[in-house]
C-alpha cells in the first residue's frame, strides 16, 4: 500500500456525498468501489459515475463485499443507517481504514449533535481492530461535483488516535482536490461534525448554499 | 447607537484575548472601558493602550461600572471566572448586549466542551433582560496584536437568539478588522467553543500557533 494507491470502497455510496468522493478519487486514478445494501444500486451508481468519466473501473457490491476487497472505506449513509451499516462491514474491516463522513445534524434544525462523536461510536461498535478515521463530514455534494480537476474550497478536518491512519486519509483527501488536517482525536470529530449545523446556519441566514470551512495559518 | 459608535467595555479586559480586542476598537476610535475585579489592575492595563497608540481615551474600572457606563461588554475572562464574573455584572448589564468570548478548552487536553454552551449558561445566570450573543471565542490573542491598521486573518462565528444585538456585534467584529458571520442561536456557540480545540489540535501537529478559522463561499 505504501508505493500503490489504495483500493476505496465507498460504503453507502448510492447517496448524495458518496459519488461525489467517488468520482474526484476515479477521477484521480484510484481504484473504487461503490458499496450499498442492494448490489443492484451499488452498480448502478458505478455505471453513472464511469459513463460520466468514460471509464470502466469503478465497480459496485453490496457493503460487506466491498469492505472486503477494498484497503480504505468510507462510509457516507445517512444518520439513521450508521449503525445497521457498521455492523454488516465490521467482520470484513478488520485490520483496515474505515473513514467515518457522518455528521449527525439536521438540515431543519441545525444544532450541535451528542457526544459522543459518531465515529467514537464506530470504533466502540466495530472493536480495536479497525483504524477508525473521521473525515469529510462537512464536504458539500454539489462541491464535490464541480470542476474534477480544480481543488475544492472546503478544507476537511481529519481525527484520529491512529496517526499512520490519519495520513493515509490526508494523502486519499488531496488525492481528490481538498486540503486536509488533521485535528486531533476521536472525541474532535464531534466538534467537525457541529461544522455542520455551522455551515448550515450560515446558509440559511445569508441565502447561499456555499458556505465551507477554510484553515489558514497553517 | 444607531450613528454613534456604542461604548465598549472590555470585561476582564487585563488578559491575554482582552487587550487584544480593546486596542483594535481602541485603533477604530470607539470608547473602549477595560473592566477588571480590581480597578487599579484595569487602568493600568486601559494605560497600556494609550499609550501604545498615543491616545488618552481607554478607561479602567471594575467590571460593573465598566459595564454600567458600556452599551455593549465583551466578556473575556478565563473558564473558571465566568460565573463569578457574571453574577457581578448582572445588574448593570440588564437591557445591554452582554458579548461571551468563553472558550471552556484546555490548551494541554483539547477537546469539546461540556453542553449547554458557556453563552447560554450567561443566559441563564442574566436573565432574558440581558441580550447574550458568543462571539470572538477563536481568535488568538496575538493575531490580534498585528498590525492594526490591516484586516485579521480568522473569521468570527456570531451566535445568539438575538438578530438585532448579533447584527451590533458584526459590525463589531467588521470595525476590528475581522470578517464576521451569524452562526444560528446560542446553542450553537458550543461547537464554536470546542473549534478552539480544534486549532489547538491542527497548532500542536503541525508546530504553529497561527492555525485560524476561515468561511469560504458566501
Amino acid at each position: 500500500m505504501t508505493d500503490q494507491k489504495p483500493v476505496v470502497a465507498i460504503l453507502g455510496g448510492t447517496g448524495k456525498e458518496g459519488p461525489g468522493l467517488a468520482q474526484r478519487w476515479a477521477y484521480a486514478r484510484y481504484s473504487i468501489i461503490i458499496g450499498s445494501r442492494q448490489a443492484e444500486k451499488a452498480q448502478a451508481t458505478a455505471a453513472e459515475i464511469n459513463s460520466l468519466l468514460k471509464i470502466s473501473s469503478v465497480r459496485g457490491m453490496e457493503n460487506a463485499e466491498a469492505a472486503k476487497q477494498a484497503d480504505i472505506s468510507v462510509l457516507t449513509v445517512v444518520q439513521s443507517a450508521h449503525q445497521e451499516a457498521l455492523l454488516a462491514v465490521r467482520d470484513a474491516l478488520q485490520g483496515k481504514i474505515l473513514v467515518d463522513a457522518t455528521a449527525r445534524v439536521d438540515f431543519r434544525d441545525p444544532r450541535p449533535p451528542e457526544p459522543p462523536s459518531a465515529a467514537r461510536q464506530a470504533q466502540t461498535l466495530l472493536g480495536d481492530g479497525v483504524r477508525v478515521v473521521a473525515a469529510f463530514q462537512n464536504v458539500p455534494a454539489h462541491t464535490l461535483k464541480m470542476d474534477l480537476d480544480k481543488p475544492i474550497p472546503c478544507d476537511v478536518l481529519v481525527c484520529s488516535e491512529d496517526s499512520l491512519a490519519a495520513e493515509e486519509v490526508i494523502k486519499l483527501a488531496e488525492a481528490g482536490g481538498m486540503r486536509a488536517f488533521y485535528a486531533g482525536g476521536l472525541e474532535n470529530a464531534l466538534i467537525v461534525e457541529g461544522l455542520t449545523a455551522i455551515l448550515i446556519s450560515i446558509n440559511k441566514h445569508y441565502g447561499v448554499k456555499t458556505a465551507s470551512l477554510g484553515i489558514t495559518g497553517v
